[in-house]
């Protein structure tokens, strides 16, 4: 059934599809009702297989469900669902009105609809990681590590508060996101890895399958087996709900990472700070009533899909609860949680993208953060006059940048006017003196940290595997 | 541009698509990519009418506007977006290679793009509201009056903790949705009234129309009273948030109150209660294994879109901040408020069938209230004898009841074996003996503030308009 | 009993109570455990007020249960609670022991605990926004309005997405605060006047009451009146959730409002920016190691409550659903209820505090605005431009603006060198010379419009009450 | 300074501890505000030995800061906080004036205050992990497979839908928790080894530890291994915020498997199912009006602290957000952090004594499982006739199910009058006519699973570490 994209409702189908077109025919090759069928299928095939394998059917079923199934759409499926509103039998029907009379009665058998509905949504929440969404992380990670790299060495002004702290490097800054997501790409990897089917019935006690079968678990082991996955320790008609919520917790935390980047690169192209800026093409518009701006959209649009969809975890969180072995009230809430990794997707897909074509203005960055050297000169002075044994230097350093900002005059003179520091003046080492001579070089271990960092995840995220 | 419903990623474009075809393409003349094209250029009409008014631009302007306006579809604006980047530009170019040179000038003059956008949300939220999801509202209303009605005088037993407490009628427990519903419609339909427009350009300050319009506070009201909107007190690039966070308030809090009908008509269906069930066709299945199940499946679900709509909220409660003037993090995030109340129109549409369908079963009320009419018999017993003076009634009768547990005998016969409320039972009212006698009786005004609430939201809501 | 306060887990109950100690012991008399009390004890007087009334009781008995309830603190109701296991039986115990015994028969007759526990929280709500919260936002905008009318005249420029746009005045953009809160103020006046009490027993149908009363809904509202109350057009055991979850969502929109106003004033105070600054004590520290650090604290902290108390509003919505005639789900839940105000008044004080030593720097403010008035001018170029005719202007603009980017010129001296905009700059009016010479005077009517909001929103809040 | 408890604001503080206080003071011991200084005087503490270890400062300077931070409280920080504004130089101020001049100098050397603050928070999160949190985690753990083992072969129904299905064991259901509560104990141990700390100065970059430590990544973890900490691989002025979001998720999704439990338990309690029972003591009163009451008021407690609690999570989301190198927006909200844990605490410790005295009524399971075994024997003998060959088994059976309720007949008695059956049954295994013969005992393989569930539990949390 076609429709027009622009009737559709969700703006994932109409305005990000249409400006995404194949990175979102790809997300749908996961997540679409299309999708879902074509997984569930994968599942009642398995299943086939292993009753044929536990002797249960005639050797030959399973290849010819498994045939059925490959001429199944979601069409047909919701047609036979219309009479009984049910989708699961209606897609065990399909499959039955396809198959020879003899081996009609071994679809679905032992199995309730949540085996085949949980474990597909298993895999292909595993299959879209693997396929698409790790790849795409670690293209991420991969921009990131050379852009920290390449920036390692550029001054830039550390920032807490909004205020000018101390110096850094931009690479150094950068290097915070490498680490962040570099981590969570670990996350998402062992949530990724906990995912688990089900081969259990209708309340996960076997009841079906122990009725025809010797050792149920050993069968929903193979099974499971054949699908890559493996069973929880225990089950109700439904998987138990956590495995799936750390999968969302991992994403939406990445997330969290993408909104964090957004915000900091949204801010360094402030008009007042200006150390960076998205590419603008010759024909772009900035405003439609002022011709000359030149907006950070992107990474503000970044940081919105986050506010869209990272409350949207909540609906995971009450869906943990189910009375009893199960009650439907996660079903509907269910089928909404691909929206989730979608729309990480595209904040994913954005960001890799400006990255790439993002400008950094290092003379602007040496520039501000030169603006403030003769005051954040002050954490050497402090640290060079305590290391030499001044019992209050904090608190002296602090009344002197009072002192100077009342005069109108640099730290440095107010300084020089103060006798009662000479004594601890005179001992300092020369990386002290170097720092308060040339405050824009009171850098740390910025630039070889970036590099650590770098190294560390690009052993660990690409060197492993 | 065409597409397979059964690509698409949101449930809403598929799933619930499909099975609520005539529905949902109501909900897309107001919610989807066309719709807000469509009111996006209405406004650009409008405000062309206001130039005209204003003598701006020549007679005929906004007329020739207004038709160029009616050729334009979303195709055409992403079209040409793909080259300006900006949505709105390419909106009024598309506008501008539609009418004559003359004309072009006054497309769009003195507006910034939000002035556009956020009008035009206002209006199809508004519309939305009046022509859709106010008369669905309205129709549920109805459907609950006359269930409340119908039932005003059918014994059910009140509940609390789950527990049987004292005797209601089924009519008086509707009549809560009854007085909730009406209650929230009525906090909507204010909501909807404080919807706010503008076109106040770039900063809000009226930048633009000042240069050329002496009174441009008098000109943006002009402008939207052609739309049926007034502005705020106050503007920046964008309408105060806090108005359209209002309306959203008022559909989650209204959806809240559907969840919780659906909570208790579920558990109605409890097969230990069963007290109402679900219509269940013929050839509908209720598992895919277990033969012979009937769910409450309907109620399960509107729970269940509750889940995953109403946490979105938390979206909107972020979106109030935006910096400055404006920043652009609200509008990615904005796009998918409409999916908040498409959700609500769903569950509600959804209560609505489900429960002109809904059987009632008065019997098994009854006996589930006469199950306990010997142990509820507490609460008259205690206000009668306290009533009559008795200085300690509550815990002399909670110690009979224990009693009347621990011998296995009913409260009645205990109370018989107690010569100490001898005389404070003699002096028991008609009323009081009545309940005493027939506790299944013991309903309080129960069946005539069924009455009462139910005139009064017809009053309040179907009369005075 | 007591407790050293630095033992206490929560922060409003250690920190901030001990940094806000007037304040929080102000908030203590609503919402401390010792109110809660305090005000259940009230509903119990008028309860027994209203059986007087009604004649079921003495004349007298009123009187000693009041008097009686003015003796009881809740060391007295949690120790008899010990046995009871339930507060309100508690708490009618505690007065029965301090009455005589033709007294005690009338304690709390009729009532259901919730019938005491509603009511008593709506009073407190009530009285906490009238004597507290209402009094601390009228000063929190009358600071706004004062600090707007002052700065109505002082150029900055205005900002969208973080870049320059066009020019407003500082007073203009504090009027944005003083409408939105204003305007939140309008939306709780109506919210609190909404909240209802209920004595209609146990499961909302009057069977206690009815057993002893003729009329009992007007005894209900005989019982509520004496509190300054109404009850809803239904009870269950429960008043309708509605009525404090609209409250509830008045606190955490306004709350919102706070923290944009915080974002907004905390990225004023950025290095590169500098418009305004917090006050700075002289004995006053900013950073443990970096001696010269002033930072925007107090606006960073704002937010942070906001962070923090914003997402509980979940918690009221979940509140919404109770099922049947009422679970007690929601018992501990709305227990915490207050904290969320607590958390709203600590960020109001805040707020209001913090605006009044707030430091205001014109020059740099104009200064900023001045570094891109050559490039802003461009939105008045283009009205002016369209205005006279020109069928492209914005596009001509925006050109222009990327050629001067490019050459390094202002946007000035490549109009010069354009001879097809002769023609349209010849016609054009005073009012747009003014603002292509005079790039800052483009203000639109932002100081007017500054003054019409304090007036409007004065003349609401402050002359009609 | 000490305060009536009753005057406190949150619950936690007042009521909760009122009623825990034993536990409560434990909860104190990592979670007040007198163990948050007490941490980070631990801190400050490792950090000076490792000053003394790199040769910073002269031997014996550790053990004089040691002494004085033993000496230190609250109150004196609080005090010295008036003056400094600054809570971590107020904190350093307090140590200076309880140690000699010569060591002065080097107390909190080197570090920001964040550097104290997140390593203290880290320290408390894993110990109160581990000292309180684990074994009370474990005590429930080994009180629900004591439970499961004692039920394993109870005979319930199971139930979907909140309908009955087909049997399973009461051990078997209870098994559940245990592997979902096992397998969050086992995240949570997980989560809390990753905690982090960090000693890397203001902006991360080591710019005052490098002035004066050669190897100052080497210094950062030699003082958090005193403290049995690691550091992150990168670190602004702040750990990155996913480990500790990581662990706060663990909580929450363990507080989410509580409610689930607890739902259940109040379900099963319903006057209608009332299989089991919460203890209910002599004295004890159910209700203020009704005095038969006994509610499930636990179990309802524990979910609606999870209601309280759990959104609080969205908090932790938000505060990943930190512009640039830290801005303080996640101070106050990261205070409140603790709460969270400790309402996980209380439902904690209520689910488990709660658990303790519970009453099943095995016979009450056994009747209301029997009240439908003529309507589930539908799945055994649908898969009997599946696995015998008939094609159109789970059809043949649906319909016959409609006809038993038209009929008012047996589904038995269907079955003996459908004579295309007979060659089909005539097959059916010993296992399958058992079932059909007596379905209370077609209970799969649930005592045997809530065993090997029971024991792999036992295994992994008990005896291997």
């Amino acid at each position: 059934m076609k429709r027009d994209i622009f009737d559709q409702i969700s703006p994932l189908d109409h305005r990000y599809y249409k400006s995404n077109q194949e990175l979102m025919d790809k997300v749908s090759s996961y997540f679409s009702e299309n999708a879902a069928v074509h997984y569930q299928l994968r599942v009642e095939t398995a299943l086939a297989q292993g009753l044929e394998e536990a002797g249960i059917c005639p050797i030959g079923t399973a290849a010819e469900i498994e045939k059925a199934c490959a001429a199944i759409n979601p069409d047909a499926v919701y047609q036979e669902e219309e009479r009984t509103h049910h989708n699961i039998r209606a897609l065990t029907n399909c499959i039955a009105q396809r198959v020879s009379e003899s081996v009609r009665p071994y679809i679905h058998l032992t199995a309730t609809s949540v085996d085949i509905l949980d474990t597909a949504n298993a895999l292909r929440f595993r299959d879209a990681y693997h396929e698409l969404l790790r790849p795409m992380l670690l293209a991420l990670e991969q921009e990131l590590i050379d852009l920290a790299r390449r920036e390692k060495d550029t001054v830039q002004i550390g920032r807490t508060h909004g205020q000018h702290a101390v110096p850094i490097t931009f690479g150094f800054a950068v290097a915070e996101y490498v680490a962040r997501l570099g981590e969570r790409i670990t996350y998402l990897d062992h949530g990724v890895a906990q995912l688990k089917g089900k081969m259990a019935g209708a309340v996960g006690a076997y009841n079906a399958s122990a009725l025809i079968i010797d050792n149920p678990e050993a069968f929903e082991k193979n099974v499971l087996a054949k699908l890559g996955l493996q069973p929880a320790t225990h089950s109700t008609q439904i998987v138990a709900p956590e495995f799936l919520l750390d999968y969302l917790h991992g994403i939406v935390s990445a997330f969290g990472v993408l909104a964090n980047l957004a915000d900091d690169f949204r801010n360094l192209q402030r008009s007042e700070i200006a150390e960076i800026s998205e590419a603008f093409s010759a024909t772009q518009v900035g405003s439609s009533t002022m011709p000359h701006k030149r907006n950070p959209w992107n990474f503000e649009h970044i940081k919105s899909l986050w506010k869209s969809f990272a409350p949207r975890i909540m609906t995971a969180y009450m869906d943990q609860i189910s009375e009893h072995q199960r009650d439907l009230t996660n079903s509907a809430s269910g089928r909404f949680a691909p929206e989730l990794v979608t729309g990480f997707i595209l904040a994913l897909d954005r960001t890799t993208r400006v990255l790439r074509k993002m400008t950094v203005d290092s003379d602007q960055m040496r520039a501000n953060a030169q603006q403030s050297s003769e005051r954040f000169v002050a954490e050497p002075l402090y640290i060079c006059l305590a290391a030499a044994g001044h019992p209050n230097a904090h608190e002296a350093v602090r009344k002197m940048t009072l002192e100077a900002d009342q005069k109108g005059q640099s730290l440095k003179e107010i300084v020089q006017q103060e006798p009662t520091l000479t004594k601890y003046l005179g001992t300092i080492s020369k990386r002290g003196s170097d720092a308060l001579e040339n405050p824009l070089d009171y850098l740390g271990i910025a630039s070889q940290k970036t590099e650590t960092v770098c190294a560390c995840w690009e052993e660990q995220l690409y060197h492993r595997n």
